[in-house]
């Protein structure tokens, strides 16, 4: 199953990528353009040495014609409307993974949500309800990600109005190590996005020994 | 340092009563009627069976009066705002904690935020800039506070937009035993308070195996 990370170049993109690659699974990383996209792509596999699927670099308009299920979008904010714009017509079929964030450009300490609430919802209005939005992936840092040789410790939150689409988006995000909740409808990406910009304080705050601060649901199992 | 804690008499200010108490704070819970605050506040003595501090019962407006300087709210959100209104003339000097959650009456896997964003900062509005408000507590199940005998294995995220505040308010918080992170101003209970929905929604979906759920900060600690 080959999926389409674009911002595949980002920091948060790149570490997905190698994951998901190592996991077998096939990504093809998208770029603004098709010589950056192959130039990450080399990048990523002189990395990954031979372990798991080789990563394929293109343009995004490619990557996502190459993409049978999943179109993954990784790009910074102010990347967001601009790339929903032209991908809602090549979307038939497919199911778009928002992992983006609207952070302040000057604060990162911040969010400034759309008017539709969240980054996730912004793309299912954007998309129109044909093309499910799936809403994941927010609170996991590019450090984390990066650190390939290293389980992922944190949990991960999805949402979107779209359950089906949720359960496969789930398994898909499973076989990056982690653990998947279904944090219910496209809404409840204005908590789950707003969730980064708070770990993103925690982690430039002078009063917390770390840096790259993830969530973790915690629960007594069993308990009835 | 005497507390007030309205809406002592439900699951949430019982269990942080308890705790309180044993960690030596003089809590005055309040109720809406100084009968049932001394009622609730005699069962709670009777479990803590000479632990700590006895807790006192009366009404709210009395229970405000004994407080030296934290109002702890956590009365349901239907009565967040009348509270606040005849709150606002009794705060001088004093700073309010608020635990309130806007959670849907039909629908506790929902919030509904007022205009003003969230409970904690429709709060602060209500109360005007001299007061300062501290939310605080929302994530942590009541099934959690009243298992005394255990620790709170959680973290508590606060927020709000007097830094003195916050810091006297994590004090009294971190007598509970938990962990205490500035989230930073106000406006982040938009995110923190729609968590308690998510947490909810997890805690009642019949694909997660427990139903107390809580958040936790996870990082490595001394990463640079």
């Amino acid at each position: 199953m080959k999926i389409a990370l674009l911002g595949g170049t980002g920091p948060q993109g790149r570490g997905l990528a190698l994951r998901w690659a190592r996991a077998g699974v096939e990504v093809v990383v998208g770029s603004r353009s098709a010589e950056r996209g192959q130039a990450i792509a080399q990048e990523l596999n002189d990395r990954l040495a031979g372990q798991g699927t080789p990563i394929l670099g293109m343009s995004n308009e490619e990557a996502v014609e190459q993409s049978e299920r999943f179109v993954v979008l990784a790009v910074p904010y102010v990347g967001h409307e601009p790339t929903l714009e032209w991908l809602k017509s090549c979307m038939a079929g497919k199911i778009l993974i928002d992992v983006v964030v609207p952070l302040a450009g000057d604060d990162p300490k911040k969010v400034v949500m759309p008017p539709e609430g969240s980054a996730t919802e912004e793309a299912q209005a954007l998309l129109g309800p044909e093309i499910p939005v799936v809403g994941a992936l927010h609170n996991v840092s590019a450090w984390v990600l990066d650190k390939i040789e290293s389980p992922i410790h944190c949990d991960i939150l999805i949402c979107g109005n779209n359950k089906a689409a949720k359960d496969e988006a789930s398994a898909l995000i499973e076989k990056l190590g982690v653990k998947v909740y279904n944090a219910g409808l496209a809404v409840s990406a204005r908590a789950i996005e707003h969730m980064t910009a708070i770990l993103i304080r925690l982690n430039i705050s002078k009063t917390t020994p770390f840096k790259h601060a993830g969530l973790k649901i915690w629960a007594e199992a069993g308990v009835e």
